[in-house]
């Protein structure tokens, strides 16, 4: 059921790289990120905090901006190889008639902002300024040491034809989750893990979650004894548990705006082309996880906006199951 | 609001030792805590099969027998330090006037059968069989690896005047849970660490858990994993969270025939005289967990029964709470 | 110091993929490797034994084949991106005069054998025959519960001009080890981590150990305790530790035929193309570990030759120090 | 060989409780236990620091007293559990004719000052201030994380024969090293771990070492890892390892003024009377570790004197070995 994929895109994305949130109060949801998720921050400047992982050697994979109003997803971030990827990005974007323009952006080299057909805000660019990686500044190291960044979580009216537009930019399928014809789930990646991009269906385009690797099992039980050290217990929202789909550790926090962050545990390496997608059918508790109670009704349904961006709900409804139902079920085990 | 403890006993109960179960099939039973547990089996012997954790050189923590009816909790049993003790809690069982008879019991030394006053069938004996440890037989180590039996959890009717009787063999409490003057949890020891025997108020006698500890918290996905790939993954009841008393990471599971069991890290160590019992205020979540869901009602209402003992409902439940709305404030967080 | 590396290579390695090693009694090393190092045999036919990581669906990321004569390093193999890939290779190779031919190799696709200037033996394919993941069949987990083959060290007589020629095959450098102008270590990745091929100075071409990464930093302990168990303490040659290039935990053992394999924990993502190699300068213990013990001399002097392959002599050694010299220099910490 | 074991003693010792160590900078020091060993200081007071592990509720485990001339262990302490049995404590030694002495400590009840018959100087007391214990105050824990003071090792020339009187005391042996009729080590224990109290022999009373408990494996990576980062990474002198007898995990560092420090994780329990020691013999490797290479040379000789305490050689050395030749042989492996 999935689209083609294109194994020679017209420009190369190499990985998802980060996410800028806008937040109600930037130090209180950076010291969230420091505390909790064990993040570093890089710089503060203009109230904007640029936030990295302790293996990250880029200026930021998180940033947070002051909110105009309601706290909403601003952009997410891919890089591209090299510069001229940039340069046939924007010829394709053009192409295809979707927005692509130019924008400054501090620390990153040369960035294209443009959305995809969803109407998710998408920043490319090829490099960032770099700095020491802190993974061995164990001193500094807080919660769930969060080595990097690896994907993000998309929610979008119709994920089975978005999964053509990426497959045509060379993202490839690791598993996938379907009820009959329905794509209930399509994890998607570029960099040769499980995923870069995840796309679920409902109401969109909005940001479901970004997620980042820790590297021991122990970390996901830190994330939660720091979250419940900083007064944050109630914030683990579902978990700690070990998914269906990649088969990782993870635990999901909903931070001080509400934006989702999961901590997860490394995921296995994709690279080969000989690799087909793998498919779970929606049928049961363990098409989700392989242990751990079952997701809150919430978990499915609350998620961040992008800034500025019209919802749309989707044309039909996954069959047989509602989107409802489905999570309903999902919630009943 | 705890009833005293005498530091000079009338004979000297070292630690929690063993416990005895009637289940339906004692071979599925036994590859569940094998394979799931990670016990190894010393021997099986008249369709028993005896159990032990890694670092356990007696030869058993754990019987699975077969039931005759409903399976139930047979016996749960104690270490007394010197031949000599037993022959003491002998005069001090009769003295209450309270059962205690001399049986056999195959791998252990004379062995005391007595009740305590709410009803619990208890064995006593000074020494087992002993055989090499296995925690350093990695080649045969299995799900969470149990290192070794901990606690029990009783429900009684009455925990606050059994617990004066604990305390009269010395138990102290490490920590308890109270609301008002009701006494909702009682953890005592013997051995120096947080817990030997737990007590817990609704109808009773009946066994609500026994533990073992594990050595890593890595253990406690472990077992979940194990439970998983066994089939197991719906008998994981609750957890993994961390405790709010004694602190530790822990995950609760359901044998085949519904005894509970669970996998925890070590806690601390308790053998200073100058300690006091710390209090925990039943008005929160927190009170029982540090993070983590709340459990579900089950865990609060469902245990094993005690081997044709007969069930006594509390003369009077828990106030300003009753144990229903105790329960169901829990699970609503 | 660093040639120039080519980012448009004229074919598409993607990783280090699998090697080959010739051993005096096939069973004896995959139990080894199954037992130990945590491998599992996906195919014994022919005598042969393929065996992968955990987390590999390949084939085969270590072959074990009957030697002839001396256990020797029989092939080291890449994998390309399409096959399209393994044509321009083979023009690549037979324009650089350098040895090239079609070979059938069981449960992969078209192979190309080829030789590099300094003349290993190297494998480069496409595709290899999918089997399923093995990181969730916890019961049959053992030792190092290793995921997944990651890189190669090959000592060579002049690593400088041969990372000239993989620079021009688009293998970019993470971290170097220099003495002024001698180049002592150059740690070189296709896949977007630390390394898949490590090239170090001395009599060659040998092969000094290959390497599989697990999960868990407990894992180093574990492959420890699987190999005192199964009668290999003494194989424990160097470590656990920590490295100083690319900071991972490691131990290396040396299998029944003395081939050198290590264990660590994941290293950092190099994707990005503004990153910089980072040198170090061979000047004290800090330079190779973190923490540890120095190596023993043999770890520096003993390798795996190449079946059939011809050693070399390096033409100058490095200065100031001659190899014995930076060895014993180490060795004294 | 092992002299009998006194099941009734004269007083109750529970368990080794502090150690007083004379060091030439406390605030040096007191960093490197802190920053490294994880351990959180009580007070600071008249130029002490008072120091004690993450689960600890004592006011102090490691006491820093500024050293007036060479740095020395000054007194290591032991808690009875009784006021009154200080008291029979007294009347022991007054008969045994040590030097038994009441003394006022900061922070510790009543305190006898004792020696034993081989001069090491001991404090017993009943009862510390309580303090909350650090465990789940994630946000301060560093280094290893120790968890709580276990035992400590001491060189005496005569070890066999100051078994007889720890044996009186009701010391139990876990596990023992003989080489022949000679003991090379003697493991006795009062807590129902396998160590309080580790006798071996030389030139003494010596402090050997002191060891503290971490809860996670992992944890002995990370005082290894941050000693580098504090600039400590050549005091790590031994290990990691796993120890033959008890079977630990362990590494020793070596602090600012060279007393030596373990760090192991938690051992198996011993409380049943009916288990018999076990013996190790002094032939090989393996005796001594499961794995990991043998200790240097100075691990063996170097050690803390007791402030004040003259030293006395050995009557006999151990025979077939001298204790050179012993320790030799196991530097070579």
């Amino acid at each position: 059921m999935l689209p083609a994929v294109n194994l020679k895109p017209p420009f190369n994305i190499t990985r998802f790289s980060h996410i800028v949130l806008e937040v109600n109060d930037v130090e209180r949801s950076r010291d969230f990120y420091v505390n909790v998720g064990g993040l570093v921050e890089t710089e503060f400047a203009d109230g904007v905090s640029y936030l990295r992982g302790l293996s990250e050697a880029c200026h930021h994979s998180l940033v947070l901006s002051p909110a105009k109003g309601r706290p909403t997803c601003k952009r997410i971030g891919y890089r591209v190889f090299l510069e001229e990827d940039l340069d046939k990005a924007k010829v394709f974007f053009d192409e295809k008639g979707l927005p692509a323009e130019w924008v400054d952006v501090p620390n990153q080299g040369r960035t294209l902002l443009v959305s995809d057909p969803a109407g998710a805000r998408i920043e490319l660019c090829a490099s960032m300024t770099v700095h020491p990686r802190k993974f061995l500044e164990v001193h500094e190291h807080r919660g769930a040491r969060a080595q990097g960044l690896d994907h993000c979580q998309v929610i979008v009216p119709d994920p089975l034809s978005l999964s053509a537009f990426y497959g045509e930019l060379g993202f490839r399928t690791s598993e996938y989750i379907a009820a009959g014809d329905d794509l209930l789930a399509n994890f998607m990646y570029r960099k040769g893990g499980c995923l870069d991009l995840a796309l679920v269906p409902g109401v969109g385009p909005r940001m479901h979650h970004f997620a980042y690797i820790v590297s021991e099992s122990s970390d996901i039980f830190a994330v939660c004894d720091f979250a419940s050290r900083y007064g944050y217990a109630e914030n683990v929202e579902r978990g700690p548990g070990r998914h269906g789909p990649s088969g990782v550790l993870f635990v999901y926090l909903r931070d001080p705006d509400g934006h989702r962050v999961e901590f997860f545990n490394n995921h296995y390496t994709t690279i080969d082309v000989e690799l087909e997608p793998i498919r779970w059918d929606a049928a049961s508790l363990s098409t989700n996880v392989h242990w751990g109670l079952p997701a809150v009704s919430k978990w499915y349904f609350e998620a961040s906006d992008f800034t500025g961006v019209r919802l749309e709900h989707p044309e039909k409804l996954p069959n047989p199951m509602t989107l409802e139902r489905y999570a309903e079920g999902l919630t009943k085990g």
